[in-house]
């Protein structure tokens, strides 16, 4: 039997603008690139969250098609789906949110399904600490490993309930400038060891295309980002990049040698994102791909 | 005998102010800490400088009790050595230069001492582009390897004879902005492919306590800095980078893998330097404590 992973995210409709180049309306949404980057992996996965009427009949093919069990996913049929609109600035490491309609996503509860309730593996995404305490209370002490999303505004916003949240987790994945919001600490190796006080035994600080850093076990593991020749869009990166890891861990047993190497194949999904906008890189490629791409990781980084 | 590493750079009085304390003078500039990185290797190092008549015998003290050949540091007795001052923001990642006084800098012109004219490895630091020609014509073609340093201020007000300078080097060395700015890519990947079609077969592109890129023989080399608790002040970090590559390379046959190597003692070096304020901790730096943090760096990277 398969191993389960149970996402809960949202999934949207993104609007992205770069220097470059921009799109007016891409499936988007964490639980999206979660799922697809955690699909690479022979596992069963499926899929907490909201659409609204708007959501297209072939979006929800893409996902079945790579094997995403959709049964949680809830059709509020009175409102649209999810819609973020961003824009990349410079190098594209500083973004700029233009504006975001939560819709369907203001009324989300989780109801995750029976089957799901003993996964191996929970991934909540970034979402109202309100709601991810929700998908925990479900899940209860089920799951072997849960981890955790979150951003700046629910850190400024809903400190209290997050740190609720956050004391229950195995892993929290923040970037830089999150961690540093979580703790008031200008070093990230500082930054890190104070959020494993707040509970969670590993966590991961996200840089971006600088690579990140993995605190556990008293160990620290620093990788550096996949070099890409021409990133086109970030957005989804950070999730690809937990997918990965969500995927893998749902395949192994949970150390600190195997979040090592979970972290390099989320690495390596996240620099196949990038390379589009929206999801079409990520879901295209192949197992062939991954491993040669795993192999040149390996290379460029090893001495 | 030994292998000759020719460092000709600045020698420098420093103020500097980080948010959690400042220092009103240390011994500082490229020279210093190129050249202490560097007498880590068992290795002939000589310094072509130029300095004041403020500059402290026990500065000259420190350089020649770590082996460094001093006869090529110019002391011009009508002038102050030169003086550096700036300000680190936020994290750290950030500087402002507060106020430079160039001082006898502003009349350098290097003279190499003839014992220095074969060295293997010749280290040009962030100088004028015409001084740092200067040194190449002395030098003709009897260095195996050049390495150079530059910054913004050249890139931007000295370019035709910057350039000259580049087409004639194996190795530059420049930051992230630095890179971008020579090649009006946002991309490094492609920076790094820029840079190399304007002369040096190998580029590296320094990304502060993200670690750096190297370019070379089509391939690519990624690491991360080694990660600091508590960073001081991350003055000559860079250049204690730079020194530790020359340092290395000086001692060994210069290729790809080597240079990899290279950036690995560098990159410890400079993780050194950033602990203290000055060249006090790069200074006391054992063999024993490189070689153990060498290999805790191994054990953080590998996976």
């Amino acid at each position: 039997m398969m191993e389960k992973l149970l996402v809960v995210a949202t999934i949207a409709y993104d609007a992205i603008e770069t220097p470059f180049d921009k799109v007016p309306k891409v499936l988007g949404g964490a639980a999206t690139y979660i799922a697809l980057a955690a699909s690479k992996f022979k596992i069963n996965c499926g899929l907490v969250s909201v659409i609204g009427y708007d959501f297209e009949d072939h979006h929800l093919e893409l996902l079945r098609n790579n094997l995403i069990n959709c049964d949680g996913i809830e059709l509020i049929k009175a409102g649209k789906t999810f819609f973020w609109s961003g824009k990349y600035h410079d190098n594209m490491n500083i973004r700029t949110t233009l504006y975001t309609e939560l819709n369907v996503v203001e009324k989300f509860t989780p109801k995750i399904p029976k089957y799901y309730l003993d996964s191996k593996v929970l991934m909540i995404g970034n979402l109202d600490p309100r709601v991810q305490l929700e998908a925990l209370v479900q899940v209860k002490n089920n799951a072997e490993f849960i981890m955790l999303d979150t951003m700046n505004f629910w850190i400024k916003n809903s400190r209290d309930i997050l740190d609720e949240v956050i004391s229950k987790v195995d892993l929290i994945c923040v970037n830089d400038e999150e961690s540093r919001l979580l703790t008031n600490e200008v070093s990230l190796i500082n930054a890190g060891a104070k959020i494993q006080k707040m509970g969670p035994d590993y966590v991961i600080i996200k840089k971006g295309e600088n690579g990140s850093i993995l605190f556990g076990d008293n160990k620290i593991f620093v990788t550096p980002a996949f070099p890409v020749n021409n990133v086109i869009d970030p957005t989804g990166a950070g999730d690809s990049f937990a997918g990965g890891i969500a995927g893998f861990l749902s395949n192994n047993s949970i150390n600190f040698e195997n979040i090592k190497k979970s972290i390099v194949y989320g690495t390596v999904l996240a620099s196949f994102t990038v390379e589009s906008f929206g999801v079409d890189s990520l879901e295209k490629v192949s197992n062939i791909e991954l491993q040669k791409r795993l192999n040149k990781f390996k290379d460029l980084t090893s001495f």
